[in-house]
Order: C-alpha cells, then sequence, then structure tokens
C-alpha cells in the first residue's frame, strides 16, 4: 500500500484545491486595487520623468504625460468601454449557454437512454465485466450517475469559461491605467489576473472531481468499476462545453476581428481598435470570449478528460481491486501538487523579480514555463514516493496485466511534462518575432501577399515537426513503462503546470484588449506602445497556450482511446482490417471537414460584418471625422448570431460522427476513426495555430521596427505591411477558430466513444451485422 | 483453369501495347500535318467570316484577320518561340536526368547490397518462405534480379517524361496555330497531342513489364515467389524517378510562374506571358517539365506499382502455387484491355465528334471519363471471364487463405474504376469556374486577398470529403472481396483507362502554352481568347488528373502496405502497440515536413527570380517598351539551378525515412509510418491541389467576365482581381509543388518499404534490440 494515508489523501485534495482557489482571490482583491473611479485614480507613488533619452527606458516608469489635465477623463472613458465589453461578452455567454444548455440537456438524456439501455433497463445487479466474481451495479444505474458526472462536468466547464471571461473583462482597463505608470506594473495587473483564472479553472476542475468521486463513492462503496465508468460524464461534459465554446467563441471573435481589418486597416487606413470602427466592441468582445472562455473551457476539458482516462484503467487495475484509495487518487494528487507549484512559480513573476525592461517580458513568461517544469519535477517524485505502493499491476490490453515499479511511474509523468516544455518552447521559436523563421516571413512580404502567405503556410508546415516527435517520445516512453495508465498520466503531467499555463496564455487577450481600450479612450502613443509591447508577448504566449493545449490533446485523446478500446472488450486495433483501415482513412479527413466548416463560417460571418461596417461608415454623417459615435450594438449583434447559428454544423459533426460510426460500423471503425483523427488533426491544429501566430506577430514586428531590416519593411501603410496585414488576416480563423477547436475534437469525440462503448459493443455495427 | 490460354496471353499483353504504341504514332503523324514553317501554314480550307454577332460563334471557325499580310511571319515567330521552349525543356531535363542516374545508380547498389545481405551474401538455395516444400533462389540473385528490374523502372520513367515533354513541345505552338482556324481544330490538336503522351506511357509500361517477367522467368522457371519479388524493384525504379521529376519540375515551373507572375502581373501591370517578361520562356518551359514530364512519370510510377502489388500478391496465392500464368497476368491484361477502350474512347474526341462551341470543351473531356469508364467495366467484365479461373484462393494475412469466385474480383477491379470517376467529377465540381464553390471563392474577392485566401482553403478541405469516401468504399468493397489483391487490382481499375485520363490531362499544359505563344507571338486577342478558352477547361481537367493520380496513389499504397506487411512477416500492425502508434504520428507528419521543405524551395527560388527579373526591367533599356529582348537564358538557369538543388531535402526525406525508421525502428514502427503517411497525405494532396485549381480558376472566371456576376468583379486590374491574382499565386506551390508531390511520397515510401522488407526483417529494429 501506499505511503500516504486514506485520510491523508481525503484531505490533502480539497486543502490545495482550496488554497488554489484563496490564492486566486488575493489575486483578484489586488488587481482589485487598481480604481477605475475617477477620484482615486493616481496613487502618486512612482512618478518618474526625464529618461527619454534612453532607447525604451521611457517605457517602464513614467506618468502619462498630461495626466493632471484629462487623467480623469481617461479613467472615466476607460472604464465606460471596459463595461461595453464586459456586457458585450456576457450577454454573448449567456446566450451561447442556453442553446448550449438545451442542446447538452438533450445529449444527458441521450446518455442515459443508451447506457441504459446496453441491460435493456434492467435493474437487477449484474456480473462484473473485469472482475467476474463480483456483483456490480446494474447499467441503468450506472447510465444515470454518467448523465449526472455529465452535468457536472458541463456545469464547471461553464463557470470556468464564465469567470475567466469575468475577470479578463475586469482586468483589461486596469491593465491600460497601469500602463501610465510603466510597462512593468502593466505587466504585472496583466499576469495576476491571467493567474486568478488559471488558479480558480485548476482548482474548481479538481474539487469538483473530488467531490463527485466521493459523492459516487456513497452509492458505490467498494465497487469502482462502475463508479469510475460513471465519471468519464464529467470529461465528456467538460469537452462538450469547450466545443461550442471553441468554435462559437472562435467564429464570434474572427468575424468581429477579420470584418475590423478589412474596413478599417485596409479600406479607411484607421488605426486597429480606432473606436470609430464600429466593430471595435465586438472584436474586444471577442478576445473574452473566445481567447478567454472558449480556452478556459478547452483546458479545463483536457484535465477532466486525462484524470478520468487515468482513473478509469486505474480502476480496474491493482489500484482498484486493492482498493487502495491514495494510489487510485494519483492524478489528483499530482493535478494537487500542481496548484501549489504553480503557486510558487507565480510569485517569481509578480513578487520576487519584477520586469524592468520591455525585451524582459517574453523571457519572464518563457521563465515561468521553465521553473513551473523544474519545480514540478521534483514535486512528481514526492507524490510519486507518497501515493504509489512500491510496484503495482497495470491491466494491459489483451495480455497479462503489467508490474510496475513506483518510480517508473515518475518518468511517465515526467516525460509529458518535459514534452510540454519542449513544445511550449518550439512554439515560441516559431511564433516570437525575436527569431529567425517570422522574420523570414516579415521579409517574404517584400515581394506581396503571395510570398508572405506561402511562406507563412510553409512555416506552420515545419513547426510541427519537433511537437510531434516530443509527443512521440512521450507516448513511447510512457506506453512501454505502464501502457495506457502511462500515457494518461504523461497527460495529466503536461497539464499539471496548467494553472501557470493558462495565466501566461491568458495575460495575452488581457494585453491585446488593453491596448484595444487605450486606444478608443485617446490615449497617448506611449500608452499604446507599451500595450503593444505586452501583446506582442501575448500573441507568442497564446501560440504556446495552444501548443499546450494541441499537445495535452494529443496524449489525453490516445489514453481516452486506451481506456475506449479496453472498455469495447477490443484486444487489437489491426490496421490490416479493412473495417479500420476505413475508419482511419475518414477519421483523418474529418478534421479537414471541420476546418472547411468552421473558415467558411468564419468567412461568412465575416463578410456580413464588413457590409454593417461600411454600411455605418458610408451612412452614418460624421462618424469618419470622429464627431458621431457608431453602433456598435449592431455589429456585437451580427457576431453573436452568426456565431450561434455557424456553430451548430460543425459542432454536430463532431458530436455525431462517433455515434454514426459506431452504431453502423461498430467499434473497430470507431476505433481507427479516433487513431485518424487523432494523428491527422494534431497536425493540422499545430500548423495552423503557429502559422497564425507568425503572421501576426511578422505584422507587429514591422509595425514595431525594432531593427534596421524591420525598418527597412515598414512603416505602417508601407507595402510590406499591406502584405503583412493580409497574412495576419488569413490567420486568424486558422490560429483562433480552426485550429484550437482541432484540439477538442479528437479530444471529444475519443472521450465519447468512451462513454458510449459498452452502448456500442452492445448493439454497434448495424451495417456490418446485415 | 482460366479460358485464356498460356499462349494467348503470351500473344494478347504485347499486341495491345503495341497497338497502343502505334496508335499514338498515328495521332503524332496527324499532329505533324500542321506545319510551323511559312510556305505550307494554310491550307484553305474552312476558312468562314462574319459570324461575329453570335456571341462565341467567331470563337469557332474564323482565319485570323490580316492572316495573308503577317501570317508568315506569326508561324515564323510561333516556331521560334516553340523551339526555345523545347531547347529549355530538353536541357532541364537531361540536367535532371544527369544527376538522378548519379542518385539511382547508387540507389541500384544499395538495393543489392542491402537486400543481398539478407542471407549473409550466401548464393546457396534457400527453403522458400511461403511454400516451405521447395527450395528458392538464394536472396544474393533475387537481389541482384531486384536492382536490374529498378533500372528498367528508372529508365522507363525517364522515357515516359521525355516522351511527354517531347510531344507537349512539339504541339503548343501548332495548337497556337490551329487557334487561327478555330476552337474547335486547337482542341483537337492538342487533345490529340496529349493523347500521344497518354498512349506511349500506358503502352510502353505494360510492354517492358511484359518483356521483363518473361525474361526473368528464363532463370526463375516455376519460382514465382522470387521473380515477382524481384519484378517489384521495377515500381520503385518507376516512382523514384517520378519523385524528382515531381519535385524538381514542381519547383522549376512554380519558381518561374510566380516569380514572372510577380514582376510582371502585379508591379508593371503587363498580361500574363508577355514576351516583355524574361521568366517567361521558363515560365513555359516549366509546364513541359512539371505538368508534362513530371505527372507523366509519376501516373507511370502508379502503373508500375500497382501492378507490382497486386503481381507479389498473387505469386504467393493459387495463382502462383499453381503456375496458371494467365491468371497470373490479370493485372497486364486488365492494362492491355485498358489501351483498347482508351483508342475507342479517344475517337469519340478526335474524330466521332468535334466540338462546335466553347462551351463544349469542358463537357467533351468529361465525357471521356465517362466514356471510358462505361467501356471499361464491359472490358474488365470480359478480361475477368476470360482470364480467371471460376474461383481461386487469395492469401490472407495470418489467417486462412480466402475463397474468390472470378465475378468478384470483376467488382474490386470496377469498384475502383467507378471511384476513380466519382473523383474526377468532385474534383471537377470543386475546380471549375460553371459552378458555385469557384464562384464563391471569386466573390469572396470583392473583401480582398485575404477572404479570398481563407474560402479558397476551405473549399480545398472541404474538396475532400467526398473522394476520401469513395476511396474508403472501394477499400472496403475490394478488400472485402479479396483481401489486399483486391486493393491491388482496384488501384489497377482505376488506373485501367490511365490513357484517357493522361490525355485528357497533358491537353492542359499544352493549352497554356499555346495560349503563351500566342501573347508572345503577338497574335490577336482573338486568338487569345480562344487559347484562353482550352486553358480554363485545362485547369479543371489538370485538378481532375490530379485527383486521379491522388486516389489512385492512396490505393497503390494500401496494396503495397498489405504486401510489405505480408512480406515483413507481419500478421497485423495493431495501433494499441506504441511502437505502431508512434509510427503512426510521425507518419502523418511527413506529408506536412515534406510541403513545408517543397513550398519554402518556391518561395526561395522565386524571389531569386524575383530579384533577376525586377533587375533586367530596370538595368535593360527599352525593356519595358518592348524594343529590346529580355535575356531569357538567365531567368531558365535561375530556375534549373534552383530546382536541382532544391529536390534533393525532400526527395531524401522520403527516400531515407522507411530506411532509417525500418533500420533503427523495425518492421512494426515502419508499418505504422506508411499507414499514418498514407492517410494524412491523401488529405492534404487533394486539398492542396483543389485549392489550386480553384483559385486559379476565380481569376479566369474574373477575367473572362462571361456573366454578370463576373463582370461585376472585374475587369482586368480591379481590386477583386487583384485579390484573385494573389490567390493564384499562393495555389502555385500547392497544386503544382507540393500537392501532387504527395502522391509519391505514399506511393514511393510503400514500395520501398515492400522491396527492403526482407532485410528489415532480417536486420532492422536496432534500437528496440538494445
Amino acid at each position: 500500500m501506499a505511503l500516504l494515508s486514506y485520510l491523508a489523501t481525503e484531505i490533502l485534495i480539497p486543502v490545495a484545491s482550496v488554497v488554489g482557489i484563496l490564492f486566486a482571490l488575493v489575486q483578484w482583491y489586488i488587481v482589485s486595487y487598481i480604481s477605475v473611479t475617477p477620484s482615486a485614480s493616481l496613487p502618486k507613488g512612482d512618478v518618474k520623468n526625464g529618461s527619454v533619452d534612453n532607447g525604451h527606458d521611457y517605457l517602464l516608469h513614467d506618468q502619462e504625460g498630461g495626466e493632471s489635465v484629462d487623467g480623469d477623463l481617461v479613467v472615466v472613458k476607460c472604464a465606460e468601454i471596459q463595461e461595453a465589453i464586459s456586457v458585450g461578452a456576457n450577454s454573448f455567454l449567456l446566450t451561447e449557454y442556453k442553446y448550449l444548455g438545451i442542446f447538452l440537456g438533450a445529449f444527458a438524456v441521450i446518455i442515459f437512454v443508451f447506457l441504459g439501455s446496453v441491460e435493456n433497463f434492467s435493474l437487477s445487479p449484474q456480473q462484473c465485466k473485469y472482475d467476474t466474481t463480483q456483483e456490480c451495479a446494474p447499467a441503468l444505474i450506472t447510465a444515470a450517475f454518467t448523465a449526472a458526472a455529465f452535468v457536472l462536468g458541463v456545469l464547471t466547464s461553464v463557470l470556468s469559461g464564465y469567470l475567466g471571461m469575468k475577470i479578463a473583462t475586469y482586468a483589461n482597463a486596469r491593465t491600460t491605467l497601469e500602463a501610465r505608470k510603466g510597462v512593468g506594473k502593466a505587466f504585472i495587473a496583466a499576469f495576476r489576473s491571467g493567474a486568478v483564472m488559471g488558479f480558480l479553472l485548476a482548482s474548481n476542475g479538481l474539487l469538483v472531481l473530488y467531490i463527485a468521486i466521493n459523492l459516487f463513492k456513497l452509492y458505490y462503496k467498494t465497487e469502482w468499476e462502475g463508479l469510475f465508468e460513471a465519471i468519464t460524464g464529467y470529461g465528456l461534459g467538460g469537452s462538450s462545453v469547450a466545443l461550442f465554446g471553441r468554435v462559437g467563441g472562435g467564429i464570434y471573435t474572427k468575424a468581429a476581428d477579420v470584418g475590423a481589418d478589412l474596413v478599417g486597416k485596409v479600406e479607411r487606413n484607421i488605426p486597429e481598435d480606432d473606436p470609430r470602427n464600429p466593430a471595435v466592441i465586438a472584436d474586444n468582445v471577442g478576445d473574452n470570449v473566445g481567447d478567454i472562455a472558449g480556452m478556459g473551457s478547452d483546458l479545463f476539458g483536457s484535465f477532466a478528460e486525462s484524470s478520468c482516462a487515468a482513473l478509469v484503467v486505474a480502476s480496474i487495475s491493482s489500484f482498484g481491486t486493492n482498493h487502495d484509495f491514495s494510489a487510485m487518487c494519483f492524478p489528483l494528487l499530482i493535478s494537487s501538487m500542481g496548484i501549489i507549484v504553480c503557486l510558487i512559480t507565480t510569485l517569481f513573476a509578480t513578487d520576487i523579480s519584477e520586469i524592468t525592461d520591455v525585451k524582459q517580458i517574453e523571457p519572464s513568461l518563457k521563465r515561468q514555463l521553465l521553473i513551473s517544469t523544474v519545480l514540478m519535477t521534483v514535486g512528481i517524485l514526492i507524490v510519486c514516493w507518497l501515493a504509489l505502493p512500491s510496484s503495482f499491476h497495470i491491466y494491459d490490453l489483451g495480455s497479462s496485466p503489467k508490474l510496475v515499479q513506483w518510480w517508473q511511474l515518475f518518468f511517465c509523468v515526467g516525460v509529458g511534462l518535459w514534452a510540454g516544455l519542449i513544445i511550449g518552447y518550439t512554439t515560441e521559436y516559431f511564433t516570437s518575432n525575436a527569431y529567425s523563421p517570422v522574420q523570414d516571413v516579415a521579409d517574404s512580404c517584400r515581394t506581396g501577399a503571395a510570398t508572405n502567405v506561402i511562406f507563412g503556410l510553409a512555416l506552420g508546415y515545419k513547426s510541427v515537426i519537433i511537437p510531434i516527435f516530443a509527443i512521440a517520445v512521450a507516448i513511447y516512453v510512457s506506453y512501454a513503462l505502464a501502457v495506457f495508465y502511462g500515457v494518461a498520466v504523461a497527460a495529466l503531467g503536461m497539464l499539471s503546470t496548467i494553472a501557470t499555463g493558462l495565466a501566461i496564455d491568458a495575460y495575452g487577450p488581457i494585453s491585446d484588449n488593453a491596448g484595444g481600450i487605450a486606444e478608443m479612450a485617446g490615449m497617448s502613443h506611449r500608452i499604446r506602445e507599451r500595450t503593444d509591447a505586452l501583446d506582442a508577448a501575448g500573441n507568442t504566449t497564446a501560440a504556446i497556450g495552444k501548443g499546450f493545449a494541441i499537445g495535452s490533446a494529443a496524449l489525453v485523446s490516445l489514453a481516452l482511446f486506451g481506456a475506449y478500446v479496453s472498455r469495447a472488450s477490443l484486444s487489437s486495433v489491426d490496421v490490416l482490417s479493412a473495417r479500420v483501415f476505413i475508419g482511419l482513412l475518414v477519421g483523418a479527413m474529418l478534421p479537414y471537414w471541420f476546418s472547411a466548416l468552421t473558415m467558411k463560417s468564419v468567412g461568412k460571418a465575416a463578410l456580413s460584418m464588413v457590409e454593417e461596417v461600411r454600411r455605418q461608415f458610408n451612412t452614418i454623417p460624421g462618424l469618419m471625422e470622429g464627431h458621431t459615435k457608431p453602433d456598435y450594438a449592431t455589429c456585437v449583434k451580427i457576431s453573436t448570431d452568426a456565431s450561434i447559428k455557424e456553430m451548430i454544423p460543425p459542432g454536430a459533426l463532431v458530436m455525431l460522427s462517433p455515434l454514426i460510426v459506431g452504431i453502423l460500423f461498430g467499434v473497430q471503425t470507431l476505433a481507427g476513426l479516433l487513431a485518424g483523427a487523432l494523428v491527422s488533426g494534431v497536425q493540422i491544429a499545430i500548423s495552423a495555430s503557429n502559422t497564425g501566430g507568425a503572421w501576426d506577430n511578422a505584422k507587429k514586428y514591422i509595425e514595431a521596427g525594432a531593427s534596421a531590416h524591420a525598418r527597412s519593411l515598414g512603416p505602417k501603410g508601407s507595402d510590406a505591411h499591406k502584405a503583412a496585414v493580409i497574412g495576419d488576416t488569413v490567420g486568424d480563423p486558422l490560429k483562433d477558430t480552426s485550429g484550437p477547436s482541432l484540439n477538442i475534437l479528437i479530444k471529444l469525440m475519443a472521450v465519447e466513444s468512451l462513454v458510449f462503448a459498452p452502448f456500442f459493443a452492445a448493439h454497434g455495427g448495424l451495417l456490418f451485422r446485415l
């Protein structure tokens, strides 16, 4: 048995969760100190003037010139804009969740009916599937618990997304106002707010899962096979919300962004985020509902799914059969340790050291990744040593159980963790304009938009290579040591630093919004330069966050795939069987189908946005001159309506494909489908998000003009810059809609197959039966 | 035994091949009647004037205005330009083949040494692998025969590409001159020339294979296992040349095309193919070395590989063990029947009916596909009935042999044939500007290049769906009926109408060149309109040709995969094994890596072309005014050097990946790699070539202005048209370099693995052994 006692486990997990939540609230409290009401707006502490000579120094500590005169006015404006963004985001999310509620309510019923039908709705106990000497709960009861876990997952995911949006819209104007005091202060404000989201999400997800397990245990008692089968519903619920959040939010944000850019930047030649542009509020709302709420639900889904995959495999291995609760809770203990490690890591950025130069922003964020990874490596070792028996058996598919030593599991978790770091660093290399790949793309703008697009696509394709090797190594090592349990905990390892990952990821859209607010509030050029510096780093961190999301999605899906195969009682998935192969081929096609739907949706929605923005510029007198306010609300409505309507076809494709294939073609073809979607989807997702990030930063590289090379391409408005803007616009749906939604496609299809596996095994494959 | 006797088989195959070759020569002879020397240039037959009122009628039959005055001059000019293109293409191919010769010579040695090492270079006979009661030739001898077959395949492939280029450069100016007499005449000239290539290639490939089998049989006698093992080298040789032909030719043509367009159309605002543009000859040379020679080698490779895959599976099945030569030659008999069927089909386009309206061009080409498919269905039935025993056994992997009825094989071949037609028609729907997908893309140009690129990418992704389902059905049906032999003959079925497919495919670049020559020779606007009409249809047929190439490549690769698995003695390829899965994942990444390399190569080569073209415009006085000739030769040299240099890294990636994976990770991981590359590569290849074709035709749609909608986007030079040109330029490397090269990637890796399978099985997997 494990060193850690049952009681200690039952205490440690909720304590870590609560500590995480408290830490998030403290951060939130500190951010709330930044006032957005005029009276107390200017703490007179660190005013410092006259350091303009030193290249970037004035970006750091310097009150806004003329602050005393119009300071109050600026604060009021910022507060107003923040309010508008917050209201827009709130109303979209509520609309989205309403439709989601109807759909997912219906889906909960489907889960109950389909899974209940496995034993023909019988209420008498049945022989267990794995431990055939015991009696297990009837399928109908487990179906009910699964549906309940699904609803819990849905609610937690909704909460994660919603809270993230709340803190982001709470923090954006505050970041702008802090930017008056210097880039360092603004950076900390944005980063702290990101941390609020990261810690709330990680802690809530863990706490709810922990509570659910303990509640379900009241009924199931020692019958863990059924208990953890039911828990898988939690992962499915989390990812279902994430699907619609990512797709709907992604369409919303990019319809607004592309629409605003096409008319504003290209046709009317006004700056980004100019308050005269009618789509500008919708654009900023989009950052919060897509990049924040969508991303939050996505990573929550990954966390929930990898935990569920690990738990379901463990429940039929020696942890489950020996009823070793501490070892069973190993995945939750890893996540608990992650929260503590990330807490310490965050202090490095917010309290222990402070950035003193704009050039330090990106290294500081990168250092967060490195610190958390190094600390977590030690943390994993401690958890493995305490929570695991010295050796144990993992149930291997179709062969004898595999004997695993406790330290072997350390390597499983560790290889996932470090693979995540490698993916993060590779992504940074390919999307940051500090390195040659993005600079080459920027350089190709010399010959126009076409070469820019060609070079950008090539960059995205190339950026796939190292992450795929990293994932392959992680899979091989973890599988070799502890079969699919190893893969599941490797995924958990990659996600163990999720709080830090989310903090640096959420930092991006918050800074983006802060820049938007500065522009709209008419703040000076200097403030805008500071927020731009934050934002450029944010593009890179957003790409890193997507890299993590994709990498973990690959591992999670494979773990879920393993759990599915085991629950569907398949002993092998043989590519040489035509049933499997056609699944593999069609599965590899699904990400393309899905991307076609989402990109076309963004294109269509953007076109209607363009029409509306043009209409307003043409018909509202004085708009271009800044005398009249545009009609922001109509643009917000167009984005909302388009995204709600357009998220249905891609959503249906993902939700229905496993059901249709499972019912008509059976478990073998479905297994092929999952494997195909996984290996193909990962590539498109990584290349799409890196291509988009690179184009965005190539544009920023030309705009910032920080080097002689960059200045030779610029300034804003040059032919090369125009070409760069076209690349950036093409990249928008790739990096923020279709790319990141693909993670969810592969994860969701896998977890859905896992949940419905008993049903497919019992009633599936109608076509082949005929 | 089969109805068809041994003797009849031995007569029918060479007779069909020779008939095909004679037919091609007759077509060539007819084309040669079009004189390119001034004296006899104008047969005065069907001159018809004064029908300009009727919309398009003047395009049909109408001597060029002012013919009598400058007719001779135009003919001389055309002949000159043709000569320049021919010399350029010739010199490039010779250079390419020289490097190829060195590389492939070395590779032949590797084949011999690696395969010879399987039995430690022993010369004593060994126990056979499948029929263990018999003695088989030593591995060293089979290694020598394999190397010889490889060299034969290389030579035949080189011959196919070279002859195609010869007839294409022979026909382009003739097509231009025929365009003076009307679009119908020009169409027939271009189509006949395409047919020369189609028939020469199909017949040569079949004849050489037939001769090789009969020669090898002199040594092997009744030991067919070793005989057909050695024959696989023929497929490997064919595809190796195709790889470098496609990649090198693709880089050549697109470097020139993109470079010419970026400076000519975008910066200098001169028309496409304007003789003032220094890159214009290189661009036209490119069509011949890329789209003609490359495509020819590619389809020859597919033909050779699917024949080899079918033969190697048959040799260890009841055909082989019963020594039923007619049944054994079933794949060759299918191809023989294909030649006869295509011959009849061709007469429908050239002699039986003649087009009388430009709108009939595309339907006429589509009809070719339909006629050949319908006739071939009957042809297949006849071959199946004559050449096959009423029932026979096919060796199934890892289980008992499968009993197959003769008519079941008819369905295998038929399903491949009809899947090809579906792929062709789907491709036409997505790339022809007669349908809404391309028109939507054209419409999106209204809002600029960014939306054009987004819509185009989405179109390409969407166009994957139906072909993948068609391929999946073909695989499922053919596999269910006759396991991997079924898949191999399904691939042959799709390729059985290769002569017609190649004719309509080669027609495209010939028309494209004809248009270029018309422009360069300064012929009137009318002639250019006619060649443009031919060319627009050519874009669609080129896409259809690529669709066939990709679809057949998928089937061929799967058949080769099956043969590989059998030769490597694998009883299953289980995705649940980590070794296989990491292969699958990395395999799915390889097409991205490959695309990144090829696209970057095109981009780099195009940039140097741009520099050179700009330099000439800036430094050669009087060039822009048309007083001085540009320096075409330097541009030709840039394209040549760039493509020779840049084809090495992607070529090495494809050739070395299976070797490295096989040697280091063994046969299981390699099987995963092949499956992954196959299912992922097919999708990218289809979407890339359709996206490119759609962009090209969206541009042509705006330029032609044939409908009110099209006119609202035009004319040439409008903002929408400029946006369309950017899309077209982005599509160039996608559709002509990276996309079509991916077929070869998946086929070549599979056939290479098949050839080296005994070596990997004996000595591979070093890493896992440690």
